[in-house]
């Protein structure tokens, strides 16, 4: 390895950047670097961050990254959300509220695209947040947008999940029905000062009495970010999980669990890889358009190339 | 083939619902069905409809779907979205709006989990979606959450996209910027009855006249889903967009699209499940472990079980 390895666990975040970028790029160097320092990570507390858009979790993000430098704590942060401010295209104010955060040697902040070559989280999200990790930060927080499928990815990297809940639109709760509450672990109303905000608490208490007695009732706490009330709290309910996943036993299960998301993850990317490598594109091309005209299925097709790698 | 298939091709609705529950378990004999109706598909004209939750999009698909019942048009609604009233997480009163589409005999839901077994749309939407359309429904609405990666998947599956936009939060214009907006043929600001309705329509024509020149900017249409209004103008555009994708050779450039993500995505499920296959699940597990441990790094394991499929 060259010197940016060096440097890197010399705490260089010149070299930090660096090292991400060829992991992002999915270099063999940056494959190489995972390796290397894969066995360094595992020590920071991974945080995901979801909710949907407009909900206000980017600036929670940063309001809960600046209460853990207030406590000496330093912070990676990784955006994966398309609308997060943190992200390249982000829009005038929410980037000067972020501008704070990014002069402070203690926080590093660095946004990913969200999608792999077919859909899915790009495996390398895992992968820089273990960067992350083995470079020293105390806390890794991962803000993600949360309606659909990525948010539960999230939730297989992330040891405390905080879903940020926004009292704006009466029709959140739908979404929380369906399944997106169970994996947080802890139940962000933020804009608590906006009318509707006690009522989504009670709606929230109210849906959580329906979950199966005796599993672990995520805490509902109030905040607004924007005026970075109500984070010693979070900050508080985020170290009270931990601790629960530690004496529980579910700290261990957790990190299979994650494991196994990436592995597989990792796995899969390596076959679609294998796919194309084992049908050149013209052929594929070819077997495609028989797909498109109808005059084959795409099941059959599918099985074409799944036998061609296996040859 | 049973009897089934013989009464789905004279149109009875309750042997589409069979071979659909078939497709969806991704029994053999579902598969067969595929097989089957494939070449009877690509006659619909599929509509993916997404926006975040609470956009108001559950409301406009049912509204849509009475605008071509008016037309004398039959419809196939698939609900992907977890928080879509279609599906079974539903919420009382929203239930009861479509009650009415439910008794009509020309249009037919179907709700879908969106979730495959390793993230990803489950590679069956698109087989339900070709079912449906094999049926002879004039129009397939597929419904999804759209914030995230699942709008981008819905995208590779139907000819027109329509994106829905809320009044509700100043924040929307946000997840737009990030290149969902990209996808969409036809933009939608639902809730047209809102205060800030006309505010999101300026900032969306601002974001629209970024886009490259020569490229097609997408319709902005208000519509009140709640009320019905709005929705002939929205049929008009749609209609439209087939149109413009009929004459421009787009029409064959998105079938093709569609065939590559659907063989791609069904390939990549049958490798996974060779990956499970060859690999005991107590050798997975073990490997998951040593990864958890930090011992082995996920890349190194990932290899492993690739490697395991080719022997």
């Amino acid at each position: 390895m060259d010197d940016i390895l060096e440097r890197f666990l010399r705490g260089e975040r010149r070299a930090l950047a660096r090292v991400i970028s060829r992991v992002e790029n999915q270099t063999p160097e940056g494959r190489e670097y995972v390796r290397a320092l894969f066995p360094r990570s595992g020590r920071a507390h991974t945080i995901g961050v979801t909710g949907g858009a407009g909900s206000g979790k980017s600036t929670l993000t940063g309001a809960l990254a600046a209460e853990y430098r207030r406590r000496g704590r330093t912070v990676g942060i990784v955006a994966v959300d398309p609308s997060s401010p943190f992200t390249q295209g982000a829009i005038l104010g929410d980037r000067i509220r972020m501008q704070d955060l990014a002069l402070d040697e203690g926080v590093y902040v660095r946004s990913m695209a969200s999608r792999g070559a077919l859909g899915g989280l790009a495996p390398t999200i895992d992968d820089v947040v273990a960067v992350m990790d083995a470079f020293g930060f105390d806390y890794v927080l991962i803000e993600t947008v949360g309606a659909g499928q990525d948010e539960v990815e999230i939730a297989g990297t992330a040891l405390t999940t905080i879903l940020v809940n926004n009292p704006g639109t009466g029709d959140d709760i739908q979404a929380m029905k369906a399944g997106i509450i169970e994996i947080a672990d802890i139940l962000v109303v933020n804009k608590a000062d906006h009318p509707g905000a006690d009522v989504l608490v009670s709606q929230l208490q109210a849906l959580l009495a329906l979950a199966p007695a005796g599993s672990r009732r995520p805490p509902i706490l109030k905040t607004t970010a924007i005026r970075g009330e109500g984070f010693g709290a979070l900050a508080d309910a985020v170290a009270e999980h931990r601790a629960y996943l530690e004496s529980s036993g579910g700290l261990a299960e957790q990190r299979a669990q994650d494991a196994r998301h990436q592995v597989l993850s990792i796995a899969r990317a390596i076959l679609l890889e294998q796919i194309r490598a084992a049908t050149p594109a013209e052929e594929l091309e070819a077997l495609v358009l028989r797909v498109a005209s109808r005059e084959l299925d795409p099941h059959s097709a599918a099985e074409l190339l799944a036998a061609a790698v296996r040859r």
